[in-house]
């Protein structure tokens, strides 16, 4: 398996991770997912995220999981969540998933990190504890993980950790970081890295502008963002904006935290790639005025955006 | 004047406070920011809110703010911010904004609150500190202040606190709130309450749908809450969804911590309302890119919904 | 083994894991660490605490350790820390080390938890996760967790889970809730249930004397904590405090977060009962003048307690 | 007044504001417990600190108080508390004092701050906000603030704000942080700072060790705190950790949060000095059983220290 690198460009789908109603993995939704993904045009996946439910797994789940996806996933490249709460977990699932195929690992910083230097220590213990033949994605998520990393400390880390190939930009604000990293590279003051953008795509038209290089989202239509990476990528702003605004309505609406999960795997469901959009405990689902809104906002994108099927590509 | 009541309904716009490029309040912008909220169709104004750049104030100043506002305001409500780390301060602004002729105050949790019965105590003190006699606004936006009170600690703070007649909901996610809190009215459990949406307007749409009574927020283009919120009362609901989805673009924009004030001082200026987007320090401006990405968004929206004229109301 | 019941009293000692400097759990050490606190008269023991260093072990490694010491242990309880990021992993481990012999398990809240109803629906959770056949010791540590917990919600958390035998009491201050809790218990409002007190015994003296059955703590002089609960429930209260007196400068200077550990290995080291104080990364150390300052404070206690020789005892 | 320098050492007293049981600030109470603090040996008094309810008093209540303290102070400094969440209400408070004879002020942290860069601009902006002809202290306390400045982010205040002098020293732990900005002193790469340590004295023998100037807290027996600053400049450690130790048990209870200012104020009333222990809303109070402990205590304290007399010196 080809290694993920700083070149890395496109759409990484946030993989969830799915369930049968009893609480086991269902694993004909998560092949059947796999090809959805590539179908739609991804170039590659990351579960084990948080929205994977990472965290409901135990280790052995964990890495069965990430050893379907990666047999399935052919030479679209894997990335997979090992955040945990000491470097003994966190190495296991990372050497463990490399040796089944994967592309690389994603780091997010744990919570307590306060200063400029806890982080930038943090993430260089991290990129020794898990080996640094592994490249890894920093996830810079200060909403979720109340972590703050400026412009300067992500170059602080970029330049002690030589794996450390691909930033998953999540701050918000985050236009400002994403073209003072990309000066900060174009200046040959940080080596080049690969930018890939999270927070749901609620900012990803602007965001490619900036200077990004894809996305690192769930939303339920991986194929719009296909689209809508590559419309900016060739400078067609009006229609890459036309078709953002199409789905903004949902995407913001997908944006609730601790709702984001359940309409994700509600759609998911409609569109017929998952069987069930059972989450384990501790979960949320929707309420049937939520589930009846998120059918209004389909039938709204739907009309906005004619490609926007229900229906997996065929 | 006739003080805030729990039947309040329709658009409260949340003030900045308009400063000259050298830091003094700018009194003739002020002025001129009064009227254009009122001939937009606002039913009421909140002053010294979070966007207000109340801290930056002294307590001269934001007496003087108050009554200029509201002595411009005629009949139209006038809310005032309070939120103070002490309840002396607290007492000092919201007896005094009152006899100047405010119709009531708004007060917000400090962060060092975490249990139910620790909520529900500081907001029974603080009517009590600043008079019982005086309305108040309870802001619930637990993103920024770090307090989250679900629907049973309204509650309760809403039957200890008879002052108590309005609620700021910015809560996210808060549309399940919303719908608690009618369910709770409707069924005889909890006094009504005025309810009144802000996050910037991110899911006014939904939250007029889920029951409630208008929008208390800043979003630049006031006008168009005033029709959205008179569409959706109306049960008109596909033009109340198209017109917010022409605004959404911008509304999400305007949604970024820290950059949202700088965004709606900017357009305010360019609609002719304020002489100046200027913020006192520690302020934050945008940068070029920024200014021409909020331009464009002004221009999509223009074209979106030809009734947001970047002139004011004539 | 005898399951851990609400009658239990004394003192469980939080159990390091002793280290090679290589980072490899010393087996030899843990058995003679295991030997040193039932000689010194503890009445239990508790493994993989937040000094336990952890999620600085794997699945496997945090197992193995179990079995050891439960194994050693004989007829003294074990408790087993199983606080993690999911329910999965907690189940796994919880249920395991039952199996292997443990006396029951303990629980920490995860820090996003804010509201009353949040923590009580996590620990029901948590207990379905696990089993309610497993007895459960609920942490109360405000301070490292960040969660709040008042005598009311603790008493909804033990009337939910039938299996929740004990309560690490960690609050700081910490005084009132004991004696609201046993007041509670006096009047029937809530069954019995164990409260050994941890916070390194900071306020141990006052806390039996409020209700307490004891501690729960790594102090590193658990010969002393064990004197002091006996004299406390013995009622000799001048001798009790003479002897916390001559202990407290050394145990408020393990108080200091993110050296304890460092002190109490480096104690224990002294007293020939582990062989290294090393830590796994991210790990803390002694600077040369603190050690310097830890033997002037041993130096000071074996002269106000002479009991408190540096040589396990015999 | 002189002003505040870098040079300043020995005990400033953090004073607790006197009120009357109906809620009035007590005059009579307040000359007497200046005169007290400086019959006691204290250098000088903050004024308006956390422990002085400062959020309590309004602006005018505030100012009087400042004004009283000084006049009775005589050539003792006093500094005042000028923390406040805008720079408005700051700069009033700061120039205000310093017009009344105030020697300097003292400034923490907003709990917003987290990255280097946002702690360092925070403070450039402060004293250019109140006029860098003003001396101040920089408060780091981070268990209170939430913020934490590593000593390199103070070396960075301590650089940029030329109006800095002292350090009130609260971090937990800090003993090395102390060490850490000696040598930076010692070796030309920070000039001279005071470093006067607050955490209620809980570590103030080793701190002195440490190379701290003095104590900045509210210890009820600033007598002591006086006599120890002396013994441990005079090199007389054994004697020094002698008369410490006799005081830690209470000076340990004094540190429980949302409990120390009322057994502050307990014994200050016990002692003569001030008439009531009323605390102004939200304030805390002693249980019955709390009292016992405190007088408790207090009858350990005066067998060990007979110079720790209950009145007043004479």
């Amino acid at each position: 398996m080809p290694l993920l690198e700083s070149t890395a460009k496109g759409v990484y789908v946030i993989a969830p991770t799915p369930f049968h109603p009893n609480g086991r993995v269902d694993e004909a939704s998560t092949d059947r997912m796999t090809e959805f993904f590539l179908e739609a045009g991804a170039d590659g996946m990351t579960v084990l995220g948080v929205m994977g439910e990472a965290p409901k797994l135990d280790a052995d789940e964990s890495l069965a999981l990430v050893r379907r996806i990666v047999q399935r996933a052919g030479k679209a490249g894997v990335i997979v969540g090992v955040t945990a709460p000491g470097f003994a977990a966190m190495r296991w699932l990372a050497r463990n998933s490399m040796e089944a195929g994967a592309a690389g690992v994603m780091i997010a910083p744990p919570s307590s990190l306060r200063t400029d230097d806890q982080v930038v220590a943090y993430f260089r213990q991290a990129a020794e504890a898990i080996g640094d033949d592994i490249p890894f994605v920093l996830q810079d998520y200060p909403q979720l993980f109340q972590v703050q990393m400026p412009a300067a400390v992500i170059r602080r880390i970029v330049a002690d950790c030589p794996s450390c190939v691909m930033l998953k930009a999540e701050d918000w604000p985050g236009l400002e970081k994403i073209s003072a990293l990309r000066a900060a590279q174009a200046s040959g003051e940080m080596r080049p890295l690969s930018i890939l953008c999270g927070n749901g795509g609620l900012f990803l038209e602007f965001e490619m502008e900036r200077g990004a290089d894809g996305a690192m989202t769930g939303y339920a239509f991986p194929d719009m963002l296909v689209d809508l990476v590559r419309l900016s990528a060739a400078g067609e702003r009006e229609a890459a904006h036309d078709l953002f605004d199409a789905h903004l309505p949902l995407i913001r609406y997908e944006q609730q935290p601790g709702v984001g999960l359940a309409v994700r795997k509600h759609v998911l469901k409609r569109r017929g790639v998952i069987a069930s959009d059972a989450q384990r405990k501790p979960g949320s689902g929707l309420t049937p005025q939520a589930v009846a809104e998120v059918e209004y906002l389909l039938s709204r994108v739907g009309r906005a955006d004619p490609r926007a099927r229900l229906m997996p590509l065929a």
